[in-house]
């Protein structure tokens, strides 16, 4: 779910500065544990339809649709603005078996049973009752399909070194997600709100995962695009309005960023949780 | 490291009951970082040589020694009294090319450069300075030769449900790894040990992985080994040495872990850093 996203922001062509660390998603890096599933199914039925739920600025829903060459991907995302970028991120890259169109991950707009796959990464962690939406995800999802659902569990979050700022910025980033609902450590709820949307515990598959940013590279890219959030994005907004900081504050916290990434030392690493349910 | 042997228990055929946590690790979960550059040293050179610092109950040091038939394994352990066990679990897997012996991480009886690769696995996050025990395994191993550890970091272990005496729990592990001067942040700061050690950062891969119980029978082994260690183990014992629990504390917290053994949703993950350093 493209939460980050800044409503004057809207050329199709460029990402929102603050989407930098949500672009370098792919089907690989944040959907590893779907992917063999996803071959065999593909294997007795090349014309698989996929719905990535809250799919932002599109890059995973790209990557996947890639895998299905045969098959279709429709991304929905509550936000109509990172639309365009979405569209621009599929005919960057030259895919064309791909839709994308606004749609709430409580209410989608499709019949029952529409879709061999549905798929969600980071979307559950900032909503309120997450079992709703995976009831919903099941609805539209055909009888033998897959629902897939990864996100992170911000509470296992390892940075190093321990920079005071950086802490802060942890709890900053924690409180905004319980103050828009949602829950922080999602990782490692995703197999009871399974549970909770009506599935058998022999229906769900569990597993984990990590992302982490180490090299130089990765830690100047993690930093930047925190900076970003910081200095001028929809964080910051969020931020102010939920009175979990005030203006000095973040100027500090990105500082600290900057500093973390000249650490030769320096990492950021984070656990994801996974399910896959078989419907 | 087999940190929670009791010394009473000697019998090499069994092992120590609560050492079932430590005997479910093979090379494949404990160590799947190292074994593609494994792999690729091996078709170069298929008498590896190979020092498992920290051996334990040998499980991983039996199934990497599997791996290189015509190489050889060493395990060291600091505890003399693991060693039976661990010589009984090679004997059981028909694995001749391995030895055991007690040795201190701090100073390995070998000469410099002995090994192809020194490899230690949750034996960092228990030890005061780190960066000598690493400096130490860079001594004994070759130039062109690996170093790979990999360690938990045990602030990002995920736990649900939240019962308020898995949380007690959580609180008392972390006490008793820094009473014992040790780390339990360990795996975020692999990186920065290495470099303590005296590594140049470019001689360093860094990675993640993770460990986790969430099946029925994951979740009664995890129950079972660390229920053993409240009721009789040295955990127990520490515990009351360091005067981080009382007598009924430690009941509460096993009835607890039974409790969410039994539970559908409950799941346990943890993050685990890695390095693999290029001597």
């Amino acid at each position: 779910m493209e939460q980050d996203h800044t409503p004057g922001e809207k050329k199709p062509g460029h990402p929102p500065a603050q989407s930098i660390l949500h672009e370098v998603r792919t089907a690989e890096n944040s959907a590893a544990h779907l992917l063999p599933k996803l071959q065999s199914m593909k294997e007795s039925n090349p014309h698989l339809t996929l719905l990535d739920v809250g799919s932002g600025s599109g890059t995973i829903s790209v990557t996947v649709a890639k895998l299905i060459p045969d098959g279709h991907v429709t991304g929905v995302d509550i936000n109509a603005n990172i639309l365009p970028r979405a569209r621009a991120v599929a005919e960057t890259a030259g895919v064309k078996n791909i839709d994308f169109q606004q749609a709430s991950v409580y209410k989608l707009p499709f019949a029952d049973e529409t879709f061999d796959v549905t798929f969600c990464h980071q979307v559950l962690i900032h909503i309120g009752t997450p079992w709703d939406a995976l009831r919903e995800m099941l609805r539209v999802t055909k009888r033998g399909g897959i629902v897939a659902a990864r996100e992170g569990d911000y509470e296992s979050e390892c940075v190093w070194p321990e920079l005071p700022e950086l802490g802060k910025f942890h709890k900053l980033m924690a409180g905004l997600m319980s103050a828009g609902g949602g829950a922080p450590t999602a990782g490692r709820q995703l197999l009871s709100w399974a549970l909770k949307a009506g599935v058998e515990p022999s229906q769900v598959t569990v597993s984990y995962s990590t992302s982490s940013y180490h090299t130089p590279s990765e830690r100047k890219i993690c930093s930047q695009g925190l900076c970003d959030q910081l200095r001028g994005g929809g964080l910051r907004e969020k931020a102010l309005k939920f009175g979990l900081g005030a203006e000095g504050d973040f100027e500090e916290m990105a500082k600290a960023w900057e500093e973390w990434a000249k650490r030769d030392d320096a990492t950021l690493a984070m656990l994801h949780g996974e399910i896959l349910v078989q419907k």
